[in-house]
């Protein structure tokens, strides 16, 4: 369950990391216990982005509780990008798939944005952010991306930030190509995408307008909306983010790593 | 379900686009008569990669057939990005995933390689291909990936094609970033992925010491298979493919188009 061979899970723990012991909650039991098929003895890591990585043993294992015993400090905190993605919510399966891939592609705020043409009704943060959490879990981060509370586009666009670039999809063939308008960009970024039936046309000529606004092209081909979001936040991240950063690999006896 | 508001549905027909009408088969009956509860008048369009895309209208429509009067040309044939996708299998919904978003970024051949950690006994290449007919259909190519039949590792790297350069994600840090490897090729490309697993050691080596294999930085963090695909595919296409070509957006009356 982990890329280090030595540890048999790794675990977000949002507090309590500064003791010599910590009582993780029924759920966690469950997990270590239950699916891990873990017992006392075993190897994990907690971590979280204000205290970094520790190595943690299980002292105890119940149904509805686990203690461990904190060990020797793997990383120490350490930045991760600052990057947001904005987001129409979209039917459930495809809107999981966007937030696991978002998280591991190091997005730091998810916010989620109502539009004229989005078909789901509510969005379920507290669903979204178990998934975040896992992804980061899985994927080496110290972090957890914040599931910011839904807001509607109008507001989104009235409250935002002036030195923060907002990337928009436009199919329409009026944006740069992604790659060209992010050379041209500095400063904090994010991604925005729309429902499945895209934007209005009165919300779309908002968007062009907004000063913060850079309407980017994403090639010939009309992706759908998660596939739209992940792929830009792929190409900001290899173009202009933190993708030139090698993995921070822990386990120098690990076997060889890949692209699992 | 299609991106310009005058047509029902988009479908990929293998044959027949150069005659005055055409026949579908049940499956695709099924899909307009009771997926999409389509009528006998309806305004589709019909493609194919050899003939480009026509109007056509449905005149009759059977729980067993369909059948379509063809209308004008929308689209002449054109030239498609010649990208590879070689992946081990990997479980079903992310295999699924990997396989649609590799369609909407342009892949042109989709290649099922067996490694030493692939858990998937085999793979259903006509499931994949299904997946990838869809994903074409409703991209906007014209072309549908062609599904490979499935090979190992060992027999993919003997009969390479000397002149396509075969992008392996490492995590180890051993590669360049993806964008600056990107920047030093030329010629035409494919991406591997492993399984969840990851490459076996003697796998990695072997690739390592590959003449046409270029290790590639993905970022700082641990991406799962399938996430890693679509990434170094949509980094592809912005930075050495075609995504600096805009959508070709037929409709001039459609509603503003966006990332749906």
């Amino acid at each position: 369950m982990t890329n280090d061979p030595r540890i048999a899970a790794r675990l977000h723990v949002a507090d309590g990391l500064s003791g010599a012991t910590l009582t993780l909650d029924a759920a966690r039991a469950h997990y270590l216990r239950n699916v891990l098929r873990l017992a006392p003895g075993a190897r994990i890591a907690v971590f979280n982005a204000r205290d970094g990585e520790f190595a943690a043993t299980i002292t105890a294992l119940t149904k509805n509780a686990a203690s461990v015993a904190l060990g020797e400090r793997r990383r120490p905190p350490q930045a991760e990008p600052d990057l947001w993605l904005c987001f129409a919510p979209i039917k459930r399966a495809r809107l999981d798939t966007m937030v696991e891939k978002a998280t591991e592609l190091g997005v730091a705020r998810l916010i989620p944005v109502f539009t004229r043409h989005t078909v789901m009704e509510r969005v379920n943060g507290e669903r979204l952010a178990a998934i975040a959490t896992e992804a980061a879990e899985q994927s080496e981060r110290l972090a957890v991306p914040i599931v910011e509370p839904a807001t509607d586009l109008a507001r989104l666009l009235d409250d935002w930030p002036a030195d923060r670039a907002l990337i928009v999809a436009d199919e329409s063939g009026g944006g740069l190509p992604i790659a060209a308008a992010l050379a041209a960009l500095s400063g904090p970024l994010a991604v925005l995408t729309g429902p499945e039936g895209g934007f209005a046309r009165d919300e779309f000529e908002r968007l062009a307008r907004h000063p913060s606004v850079r309407r980017v092209g994403l090639g010939p081909r009309i992706l759908k909306a998660d596939t739209a979001a992940i792929a830009a936040l792929a190409v900001v991240q290899a173009v202009a983010g933190d993708g030139a950063q090698a993995p921070r690999f822990i386990a120098e006896d690990a076997t060889s790593p890949a692209s699992g």
